[in-house]
């Protein structure tokens, strides 16, 4: 059957077609599902995987090499070899790396927080400014727009382009606004457009000059190292381009083992200026000793360096690959040619991002929804939940299964061409 | 040889026993000592003990009779298996229940920098008040002082006696100053004096009637199970003492396995109303997915319930209870009946405190530190560091071994006494 473009149809033939659409829909509805795309959480195989991490330190003189002793107080930046470990994921010096508890979205929040309450490297507390902002390239992570809900800072929407925001935007923003403080960044295998932040974007942030002295790059590299394919996306180092100009204070670069080990109980991690984690200890001292320095030695042991790392992430790329080709086979099979879609092939990551007809998606999140699949709540990939086209959804292939993935891809085709049909219909 | 009070020596005599202990002083300082009284912490003995911990959870079907599965990512309150058993531990209902990460330190941080940047169940964000208070039972724990000090929170000291702080004082401040927004207490075997406070002291603090509405007692049980003898010290339920006077709000208690378990590898948790618990997860949503679960889980299969955990404790109580026993017994040798110093013997928790000759403290620490022992610095358990009489010393035992006590205990009474003199003979 030859693809055409439903903006093409006749009045009766989008009727028709919508009849017999509905009938398929009927029959989805009938069959009771219960399934989840809405989490991007790895599924429970791909923790199996991860089973010698638990023994990798099985008695006390598994932990006798390491001094000062894990076990104990202290480290509030971490031991040596985590940041050994980390300066080679993530490109930068150990010296320029710190350690946190199990989870980089905690750094991110305690980072954002320090500036509320103490400022940065000596600027003013944000919380005795009037006003705070923070660039936010949308479609984006949820959890960056909720720490800034939080504070209370004001989230300026950013396009995304192919290959990264767009930089005519964040330059007029940044270069000329002093209460834009701030931009959310996902560079690698974007959360949830997949996409991966070219070298001239990189360049381009890198050649930033702010307005605000406190002014940080937010560099989220949640997906550094989760390729889904032999030949992965490459990112241009940041803090190495930063400072060529000059401004290595400007970023802060996040990144965890909670989508490579355990999502409950990996190690996060920052890397920055030296001059930038000084800053950060001075009141980090009052709040910590250290983090937990047992599961760091035990990430270590298990892991030992980049080459150990890649290879578990093959394994894992071997489990949800399949998973994101389920899903993008669904997409270009159904919908492509229709002009109602429009969608991302990512080749890390954990998402895909879908564009539908605008003014269709909350229409399409009700129709799965009725149907019993549960997607990304609409809206949460941008700023205040506000979806100003109402045409995002994000797709989280990860947790639930390749046959339940088929089923649900179809499905979310289908009430992607219902939902677009009764707009095109009026 | 009868013990005569210092005051009472004739000038000649308190001459003569200067030069005598001067020589004793002067055998020490050349035997190049290396010893360290000064930190709060486990030795390694006391680590060696748990290392059952490591295998509790050695494979993926030790995680799999646990719903939601550990390893993944959620449970911002922790695990029901790990409020239940600190609920025990506590006192409390599981309900009443935060789990944290491996530090009851950063839960105390973050609860005050929660209530800086968002206030207290609705009240004004403490950093859009001119002034807050925090009252500090004297001489107390240095890590809490850094948190007010972080903040920009006066403290403002209030005296300790046998059974506990001085409720007058505090009664005065808390209910006639709305600036005063809380207190710092260890209320068992409490740092550094060791004392447990009475009943009586408990239902006090229980009935107060604070000027501010968002007062709060921040009870740091942080040796709730440390006991060093089979009979320990009775600690008054807070929680529900404040509850039967309606008054269940005012409190947030503390605690943490870190000296049960690992210090840098144990588990944090509060306690508190379930309103206080959701109004400080109405900003923990924003900071993190959750803590640690399979760290908790591996806690539970150890030590399976509170009558574990006191059996664990009682291994501690083995190795330590020695060490405080060695630095008493000379602290009673050598310095009872001379009236230059008074000290606590306590029943429990990580250290004894010694009060010299007023004016003495520095100078006694400093013959220390030449004779080469670290004690903990003068002045760090008082609120900016400043002992106004300049008379507190904190020891901790439990790092060093018992010969290096002993020595360090008897070159401590020896400086003890020099000090004394010195001030003394003018």
């Amino acid at each position: 059957m030859k693809k055409v473009s439903y903006s093409s149809l006749s009045r009766e033939a989008a009727a028709e077609l919508y009849a017999d659409l509905q009938k398929t829909y009927a029959e989805y509805v009938a069959r009771g599902l219960r399934l989840d795309m809405s989490r991007g959480k790895p599924a429970p195989d791909q923790l199996d995987i991860c089973e010698g991490l638990f023994t990798a330190i099985s008695k006390n003189g598994d932990v006798a090499d390491v001094s000062p002793d894990v076990r104990n107080y202290g480290g509030i930046d971490g031991i040596p070899e985590m940041k050994a470990l980390f300066a080679e994921i993530l490109g930068v010096s150990p010296s320029e790396v710190v350690i946190g508890g199990n989870a980089s979205l905690t750094m991110m929040f305690d980072m954002v927080s320090r500036s509320v309450t103490h400022g940065v490297m000596g600027s003013t507390p944000w919380c005795k400014l009037p006003e705070v902002k923070f660039l936010c390239p949308v479609p984006g992570y949820d959890r960056h727009f909720g720490i800034c809900e939080c504070f209370g800072i004001k989230m300026i929407p950013i396009s995304m382009n192919a290959d990264g925001p767009d930089m005519d935007e964040v330059r007029k923003y940044v270069e000329n606004d002093a209460a834009v403080k701030g931009i959310w960044c996902v560079p690698k295998y974007s959360n949830p457009s997949g996409i991966t932040y070219s070298d001239d974007v990189v360049r381009a942030f890198a050649a930033l000059n702010p307005a605000a002295e406190d002014f940080r790059i937010f560099w989220d590299n949640a997906y550094c190292v989760h390729d889904l394919y032999d030949e992965g996306d490459k990112l241009l180092g940041i803090l190495d381009e930063c400072r060529k100009n000059g401004k290595e204070d400007m970023v802060y670069i996040f990144a965890s083992t909670s989508k490579i080990s355990f999502p409950g109980a990996g190690v996060g991690a920052m890397a920055m200026s030296e001059a930038n984690i000084a800053a950060a200890k001075k009141v980090m001292t009052y709040q910590m000793i250290g983090p937990d320095k047992i599961n760091q030695l035990r990430h270590v042991k298990y892991f030992k360096n980049l080459d150990g790392v890649m290879a578990h992430m093959k394994k894992h790329a071997a489990l949800i690959g399949p998973k994101f080709e389920t899903v993008l086979n669904a997409l270009d099979s159904e919908l492509s040619g229709l002009d109602i879609a429009e969608w991302t092939a990512p080749r890390g990551g954990y998402f895909i991002s879908l564009d539908v007809l605008p003014g269709t998606a909350k229409r399409v999140h009700k129709l799965m929804a009725d149907a019993g699949v549960v997607m990304t709540g609409c809206g949460a990939t941008f700023p205040y939940g506000n979806d100003p086209k109402d045409t995002n959804l994000r797709i989280a292939p990860t947790y639930p299964t390749v046959d339940e993935l088929k089923t649900a891809s179809e499905l979310l085709c289908l009430c992607t061409k219902l939902a677009a049909l009764e707009k095109i219909m009026g």
